[in-house]
């Protein structure tokens, strides 16, 4: 087999590699746009969601007879080994390209076309029976499908990676907080010692933060479910049977078991990535809560014994090149440089989102590819900071029993019945002299032993809606 | 009347200018931050938000029987004048204090009370009947109320200020996309001239666009509605009577008439507002939007003769200080200016947010102050746009027309008829040697004049869904 | 006197008010952008610097035969008079405008023309004898004065505003740096226990990076120092003299003894304003050592018991409404606040210098305001800190000495005598046993304890580069 | 051969495969941090950094006696390995690890260590003849050497990848603007008609934009050259010689050819990477200045027929699936698309350089990563940009001349001969009845024809200061 073979596009002829299924528009882009290689190639969320859409579109083009069955059934075929991931080899390109995705749906139309032919006993590259643009394209522009595809993508990593990984971290938190529901610590507001909370309370505000940031997420969904399919070059559909779009849509919702429609407005779903920006920023909301998580953490377990050590966390690694014996909360530390990455990553998704004109944002490469990151390094994360840390989090009793018996904000107790003032002076004796509240109380003669017993139960400061 | 009189707490005594309510707190705040001040003041939302609050925790704090009938009676008579804006010269602080927002909580308190003093004809600075943090902020604590106002002010503005400018905005806009909906032109992509459109369905992206953008603060609202009020200082509710967060939460409802209600966990309340990050980044991609908009409008308007020039825009203003005659897209400008504002502002909202610690987030002030600044700029810029330039938008039909005419891309309405290769023959072929596209598919013989005629009509070309 | 006269501009007539120096174009401005005007309006350093360039260019054009002496005589000494801020009240736009700040340019003309003429006893809105454009404006164009009255008025602000209170606060940490330089206390890396250092030494890193910010702020002056005068309209210096950009300049500099010059390449003096971006940067990097440094004196003050608590702040205030005798880390609040602000005026600006087209960048005001500001808060959040916080910071020795005698990783010093693994195993043993690192390295027999006396010297651990 | 062998580190034993030289940190790290694992390894520029840190250490420990020579010239031997690229795929190690990358430098010492024991005839896990920590790691903690690769892989990226691949593009503007100096064009400020310039004025502002962002990039370098080696664990240098720091910085500079030196204030050194944080923004200023470049040069070649079409670019590939023949301005999307992603990354570097704490950054990884990728971006963007796009525009001369002549701001050059308010009339007269400007000019009667071609001389306005 000679190493090359000739492919044509409406430029003309180019040799591509003999072994792969790619085209004359795939070969251009690789010499065109030699940008980030090692590391910006499309991944299999993308790879994938192009040949569920590719198949869709041939199944919806089948039944409405803008494609021969023969033809149909030859790219569902072609499309099913894309999806399945057994083609990926042959899809080369990067993510700095045609900012409308061109060469990537391209690159399907060309892989799914060629092998397509191979099935049917044909010609590579001969365009026959199958063509790349008059068939495995039919009725689409890249202006609707590329969309489409980072819609699919972005839904299918949401749910299969990004929903399950946070969760778990969730799941494991919300079971602490049960656990440890009766554990009463001191309070910290401004870092300062403040009043009592029980740890199950401290870790219930990390649990519903997280709550928080994946509605956030889901919320953002109903905008990723509308397609731009059926849009075809600028919103009108020129070239599509009129149903194409909605019937397009409906099989890949078969497809992917999500609720998918084509998009209400055609001339939006090509010009603005919206929907992207809003799940971007809800990513973005949830790592901020996760960041808060993280840091939390690693201050209660901050220590052993010169820091606030109310946390046992799990040693993984020795933490230190030349302090022997040292233990850090590297699970905290790679939590939050994801955060601070997905911080980042959002920038630019909301930044190139801004900059459409007219009939197309041509941005959308940068953007899928920055969501699609996101998802995978808060999924990643999440799981690696379960598995390391969350799970093996355990409260340091002795610590926790010496700080809350020195902290001076037990004193809150008295207000209702001394008021803030007399409360006020007994916290600063306290503090200036170096004694314990009960002694600064009684030496003021604000209040009897007795009173201070009563009054001062560290447990009943945290369940006051209990009574 | 001297012009200072003695006010203390639990620092000791200061003084303060004899013509203002406020107290010992505000007056050290003065002091110590003094930052920003030309342009960081509370502004009314805040302050109003502040007499809201101390309202309902007043009227809930009597039905309690936390707080006396008749002191409960002063409060609320104070605090309507704060409400109603009569005292706001009494607020002097500015946004770059405390993280809690305890100066502005106190300074409210203070306010109040001496105000009620006032009014039951004591002596300011007495505490006597009311006192500022005993009575006022009677069942309270920063950490609690200030976050409360936050939301407060923030769901006020969005309904009274955002969503009737943009919605205005938008309102002229979809108009003017059914006014159009006939006028065919010229699409673009990549900048590039692309297969027609109506003038209609490009605004209508616009409408589409904006309305996106408005749902999504929307979305947002839920977690606005649940406040922090009933937790005090670390989310326990400590001090406060059980029911104090409920019903407090359903007086505000009743003052304000949304449905506001007492957040599920008070802990999340305090440590972190990802209620706020999540209304940010709805009001970022609202300028996204609002952004691409204005950028379509200038350039659609660019010329007068050496640009694009397919709108004519109001002319409000001599354009240029040197060259005459010349008028430019500046309601475009300031409305990209606002855009480029909120994007920062949702930057800073979003750090902000994600530097809680423990029970508290210390950024409260910046992050309320961010928020409502990008929702005054977007209302302020969408009604000056819609006033000044939307609603005097019209299509230049001679340029319209010619643009069409000579748009090689009507060629894609042959892609049924001959096939793509063929089609991007015919397109080449007129580019290269500057035909019309008719006299090149002649050329080449790929269709006869009659079917030219029949295939190639503009206005069917953006409307196939309608065959 | 009427309330109103008629002023007019190539756009016709339009009433002002009579009391005011400005004329026809400025009011349009007020008219047609009520945007964020309680907030946004011009303050002093554009105004003073607008009036720099006015009188600047008067001398110019005077000394270059462009204007005659008597007019140019007038024109200088009604700039004076918005030199000084005798006229602010006559400056009322806002920084939502048109991109290139032509209004504002305008305003200056305007005012400095009216004012003239009455200084001449001719009438206002006459144009007699000294016209805003063809006088005032000579030789110059919104797109050239514009940037330069914003690089004068950063430089200034720079000078007058930032430099002296970044290096006040800068001065009072080197002067804790030097007198802390003998206590030795734990140092910490990833928030856990690490070998000491010296107080001096942790404050030295807050000096050192402060420096670092102000040097990267002094590196982007020389961008400033090139302004766009004498470029007019777009770039070419039409309508001005030859010598004009030159000229005016030199009296600039003169005026502001700062050593402004002319830019070499006009046209990427007024298309962009990258000058501009790096120095918001740099202020973005100044912020973050900030925030690093406020950050560090808020933990290392944590507490007051159940904390750092190694360094005592000032307590400046009561800290909580509810909690009393709490004191918190306020000017640390304030401060890390500003640094977040800061940060997000970075992202508009950067934003907006990105978006430039052709000849100008549209952006100009919002690009300067936000500078502007992030110079003023940082300036004013450092002498508040320096003021209120910095000077009053001590050591808490008993506390400092408590945790160095605790801190396991003296065990560091042992490394090169014992090394790493048995190191490590000495602190293993004694974290997990709850020892004293003495009876730990005794217990394994690794050592003698005259060689633990000997090897373990903290003082020793932090000056090794002095044996 | 067994597939695995046993390693140890201070917590124990660990399987590592037989066939990779890495030891027990390298392999826990494997287990703890699968994140991001498929795009997130470590590349050739970090690694060759560690590696070139190592030699360095070794060559400066054996001339300070520090090591045994033996010792010593096994590990230059082993990192010359390392810094060859020889040993890559020992290196398996991802970005979101412990924030001190403390994994990476234990990776590079067990990997060198494992390879000399190996040249030495040794057992690899023997830590004998050459330990990891005791020989390898001599004198340095991951807190000073991760930082230390971190500036030298920065500073070699920016020498061979990013100033070659900028500068060449830079070369080619130059190039063009010199030789399109004489072509006259329309000017656009507002997206509007203005005063003519020439093409090569137009370009001269990307060059000299080009230049600005390639001196902010070289300003940032001081702050580079400086080397946290000789800090050790917390910046005081236990355990190191007191000359390593300064002894490996030379051998560093040595063996890279830049004047690298070890930090005056190595406390600063590891607490915080400013010269990081500069360096990015002083990226993103460059990137600002490509994304206005890119832009320009897009919306000059708009068209072919219904945008501004000044310029011609090359055709680089089909521009669209669906329309045949369109041509579309790819590299400048893929430019933009680099540039949003650069100011994505420069946010998440800003982000993470703000969030040190006490001795130690722990964002080290994700901030070296992400100035990596913008360089790597950039520097590859700016190469295809220049071969597939740059080099090949030319100006479309007819067109030129068409917008030229029928530009009504020419009227700008009668401002001296007739003033402002005549030449206003004179272009709104044009404007509004479709004239020429001569013709309004002389139905005016302001100016004779004569006049009109004596005073309107497009070539003139363009190199006023010539006269």
């Amino acid at each position: 087999m000679p190493a090359f073979r000739s492919e044509t596009d409406s430029m003309g002829a180019i040799d591509v590699p003999a072994d792969r299924y790619w085209g004359a528009q795939t070969q251009r882009s690789t010499i065109n746009f030699p940008i980030g290689v090692s590391r910006f190639r499309w991944q299999r969320p993308v790879i994938r969601a192009l040949g569920i859409l590719k198949r869709a579109a041939a199944e919806a083009n089948a039944e409405l007879g803008e494609l021969p069955p023969d033809i149909g059934r030859l790219i569902v075929q072609a499309a099913d080994e894309v999806i399945s991931g057994k083609l990926d080899e042959h899809f080369p390109l990067v993510v700095f390209q045609t900012g409308s995705g061109t060469q990537s749906n391209m690159n399907a139309n060309e892989v799914i076309s060629n092998r397509a032919i191979e099935i049917a006993g044909g010609e590579l590259g001969s365009k026959k029976p199958v063509h790349s643009n008059d068939h495995v394209n039919r009725g689409q522009s890249s202006n609707d499908t590329f969309p489409t595809a980072m819609h699919i993508a972005v839904v299918e990593q949401i749910h299969t990676k990004l929903l399950p990984a946070v969760g778990a971290l969730r799941d494991t938190l919300a079971a602490k907080a049960q656990a440890y529901q009766d554990i009463v610590k001191t309070g910290r507001t401004h870092l300062q010692d403040a009043t009592p909370i029980t740890l199950g309370q401290e870790i219930s505000a990390w649990v519903a933060q997280i709550d928080f940031g994946l509605n956030a997420v889901k919320t953002a969904e109903p905008g990723l479910l509308e397609l731009a399919i059926g849009g075809t070059a600028v919103g009108t559909g020129l070239n599509a049977h009129p149903q194409f779009g909605a019937r397009a849509a409906a099989y890949i919702a078969a497809l992917t078991g999500h609720p998918f429609v084509d998009a209400p407005n055609k001339f939006f779903a090509l010009s603005a990535h919206d929907a992207l920006v809003q799940t971007s920023a809800a990513l973005r909301t949830l790592s901020g809560g996760l960041m808060k998580m993280a840091n939390d953490v690693r201050w209660l377990a901050s220590g052993p014994r010169c820091g606030i050590g109310e946390l046992n966390i799990p040693e993984n690694e020795p933490g230190s090149s030349i302090m022997p014996g040292k233990v850090n909360p590297t699970q905290c530390e790679a939590m939050t440089m994801v955060c601070a990455q997905v911080f980042g990553n959002d920038a630019t998704v909301a930044f190139a989102g801004s900059q459409g004109n007219f009939q197309l944002n041509v941005y959308k490469p940068v953007m899928v590819h920055n969501v699609l990151e996101s998802i995978e390094l808060i999924a990643d994360a999440c799981l690696a900071f379960n598995d390391h840390c969350a799970l093996g989090i355990e409260p340091n009793l002795p610590k926790i029993a010496e700080n809350l018996d020195k902290n001076l904000m037990l004193v809150t107790a008295l207000n209702r019945h001394i008021g803030y003032d007399k409360a006020a002076a007994i916290a600063k004796k306290a503090h200036k002299e170096g004694l314990t509240l009960k002694a600064a109380a009684l030496a003021l003669g604000y209040l009897t032993e007795d009173e201070y017993a009563r009054w001062i139960v560290p447990i009943e400061m945290t369940h006051p809606n209990k009574d």
